[in-house]
């Protein structure tokens, strides 16, 4: 039942928080709903070079420019360019002597990680580091669960060839929860994966 | 003194190869003189890449994209951009399990190679890479002497802190001859500095 005033108004009580500081509160506590994958990622790796943990830098979007202008007494303007597909991943750098290199991938869905999300040049691209003894790997967010896994690349590997050969066309979610790593968001750094490197693959594998 | 037929034209004796083809003889030998120095290493990593012998790779060039158009049937392009300073050096990757990362610089100076060729934010993440312990150098091309060295980090920090400080402005080459390591160019791999590596800096520091 609503209660009101006599001049109409509906009745609020005082101890009732108005409404836009429960918005406030909200926005607070799910402070980073509203980032991409990528603005955690990039925030997370300013923490680590801030603190001399790792460095490790997005790589810039492959351009192809065609046409600049350069006006009088102002910065270059580049008036015509294409975007290129990129041959790497989108991450790389060093880590304690270790080469790092990863893509970051979100999806919607919440039962699985479709692979159409991965192209074939990663793909390659990443066994070549493998091949080199680099630590390379995909960081995977379920945006709807508001999850984050460290998917090893052998694992992706191995759903991507067997996809190839006709099978499954994504990773179901249980297969993060079995053999990837989980990553707790947390404030500072956001997205830790450089923790999930030292605690488990480099006890394992390095 | 010139001989000539009788009917004017001018004698060649048979056994001169035609003009074309001391020309083509000439470009052979000299195949890389119009090349710059990111060509060449461009060409030496996709040589590295093919063999598997190291997967390194140029950092596009980053731009601040302002406005982009969307045609009907075609691909997007980029309407308004500028380029922005990159915050790392140009070459990075990963060879044998070690971080190698670079940045290539050309000199016209027959004498001594100058430090404005060098940026503050290059010096800084040079020094972030040692101390990760990836392997950081600099390869260096006196284009009119044909000569390239591969100059380690702590050569160029000592050279820089020292400007820094009031001193000389430029590398002498007596110092890439003596303390740096002078890259023979080839013709397939060009710039083989990842023999250098292999040789010299991780035997003695790796």
């Amino acid at each position: 039942m609503m209660l009101k005033y006599p001049n109409g108004k509906p009745y609020k009580p005082k101890n009732e928080a108005p409404k836009i500081r429960t918005k406030k509160n909200k926005d607070f506590s799910y402070s980073n709903r509203g980032k991409t994958l990528e603005e955690e990622i990039n925030e997370t790796n300013a923490y680590y070079l801030s603190r001399q943990i790792a460095i490790i830098h997005k790589k810039p979007v492959p351009i192809q420019i065609v046409k600049v202008e350069y006006p009088k007494r102002s910065a270059a303007v580049i008036r015509e360019a294409y975007f290129r597909t990129p041959s790497t991943t989108d991450y790389n750098g060093v880590w304690n002597g270790y080469y790092i290199d990863f893509e970051a991938k979100e999806t919607e869905s919440t039962s699985s990680f479709p692979l159409k999300n991965v192209h074939e040049h990663q793909i390659t691209h990443m066994k070549n580091v493998v091949n080199q003894q680099g630590i390379t790997f995909t960081i995977v967010r379920f945006s709807k669960l508001n999850r984050y896994f460290l998917l090893p690349f052998s694992v992706l590997y191995e759903a991507w060839c067997n996809m190839k050969e006709g099978g499954r066309k994504s990773i179901p979610i249980e297969t993060f929860e079995t053999k990837s790593y989980e990553i707790i968001p947390g404030y500072n750094p956001r997205i830790d994966y450089i923790s999930i490197i030292k605690n488990y693959i480099c006890n394992k594998e390095c």
